[in-house]
């Protein structure tokens, strides 16, 4: 897979593609990063990227050509590839691991960080075909969000997480929230693992492991339960819970 | 405000802490921010920060004893706070800018990322005061996360944000998402800016841009209108769209 990245701060990037498992993918050759910043193409004498909003108002928005020959560029270097154009905004679409799990299957992405600033609407209309948000809070740039992005992308990516990596039990991909882990010692400081855990009987420790796993979604994102399909087991204890509550 | 970092990884931040808002903030002594890796405070002879977990299973548990005594020194270190202590989690509370707003008032926050792994159990239960979530994905490791959180929160405190950058009308702190913005040129290869923003009539741009933000908000993320207050004109719109949609 291949991964540019358009922004104005290109060394925001270093630590995390030179880190962990982005960085080990690199090594493998199972993906290439490239940062771009997109003041390079700007056609103005001063470089200019950004202009004032038409119609008046406080800010500045990022202009299109920069933007738009940026992309094209890359485009043609890499001429065989639909690329996926993801603008990270406050206006698109809330990311999810379905849309990370959609993303992985493609061979090239460019994202575009504005950072302050609006963009030009002609680039959301006519350049990119993917508007995302990684959440409902307000960030400087589309930088952390570009990054976030590749890090789910690229962990799902064939032969990037070795065995020793893998996610014990990821929430969201089961559709409940993990159940509480333990490890030694024992007994900390008086804080104590749970009995079952110690028990050595595993029928009783997967009983326990799925009850909690449901307790902890109850109680902390109830919203997951409206898409997950529960057993008998599990809608008995729900019951008991809710029960409890009144 | 103090902001300390517990990560295996600390060259990750390195870009981010060092560029844009967050650097300015530094710079203009409103924050200081430090990385601490952990694994340094191991109290066992080979500085192992993880176990397997109690009961079996795939995947390594983080220990509670490298963390607990990391947090404790950090708060030794500065005796007048009572530091918010922030985990990293699939499992926390999913963050919003209302609780970025919340965090800005703290004068000390300390941020637990986990890599891989689970946490041992009691970490929540008896060290940290919130869990966060940035959304319904999965990451690798806190590390995004918490850089998202500190980029959230640092933006908002007093002084950091100069005129120059302060964000045009930002989605979700209106409760609509933004309308759309323009700049030079008012033709761009054939994309046109809508007449109404080149009119000069600020009575008309101003309604259009109401109208606009409006009808993104409900063509994209409808959920938020339920906690939005409409005036009369913003019902009426609404309606049209809704019978459009018939």
């Amino acid at each position: 897979m291949k991964i540019d990245v358009l922004t104005l701060f290109p060394e925001m990037f270093s630590g995390v593609f030179g880190s962990s498992i982005l960085k080990k993918a690199k090594e493998k050759e199972i993906v290439q990063y490239q940062t771009v910043n997109f003041r390079d193409f700007s056609d103005s004498k001063h470089k200019t990227v950004d202009d004032y909003p038409y119609g008046g108002g406080a800010g500045m928005v990022l202009k299109a050509q920069p933007i738009f020959d940026a992309v094209e560029c890359l485009k043609e270097k890499k001429a065989s590839s639909k690329p996926r154009i993801i603008l990270l905004c406050p206006q698109g679409e809330t990311y999810t691991q379905k849309k990370a799990e959609e993303l992985a299957k493609e061979d090239h992405l460019i994202f575009i960080c504005g950072h302050y600033e609006g963009y030009d609407e002609r680039i959301r209309e006519h350049l990119v075909t993917d508007e995302i948000s990684i959440g409902d809070y307000v960030l400087t740039g589309g930088e952390l969000g570009a990054m976030v992005v590749i890090d789910s992308v690229v962990r799902l990516l064939p032969g990037v997480l070795g065995n020793e990596d893998s996610p014990i039990t990821d929430s969201f991909s089961t559709g409940l929230l993990e159940h509480p882990q333990y490890t030694r010692p024992a007994d900390f400081r008086g804080m104590k693992v749970p009995d079952v855990l110690l028990s050595g009987n595993h029928q009783h420790i997967d009983e326990w492991r799925e009850k909690e796993s449901l307790r902890r979604t109850f109680t902390r994102r109830k919203d997951l339960l409206e898409h997950y399909r529960l057993n008998d087991k599990q809608k008995k204890w729900l019951k008991e819970w809710e029960a409890e509550k009144k």
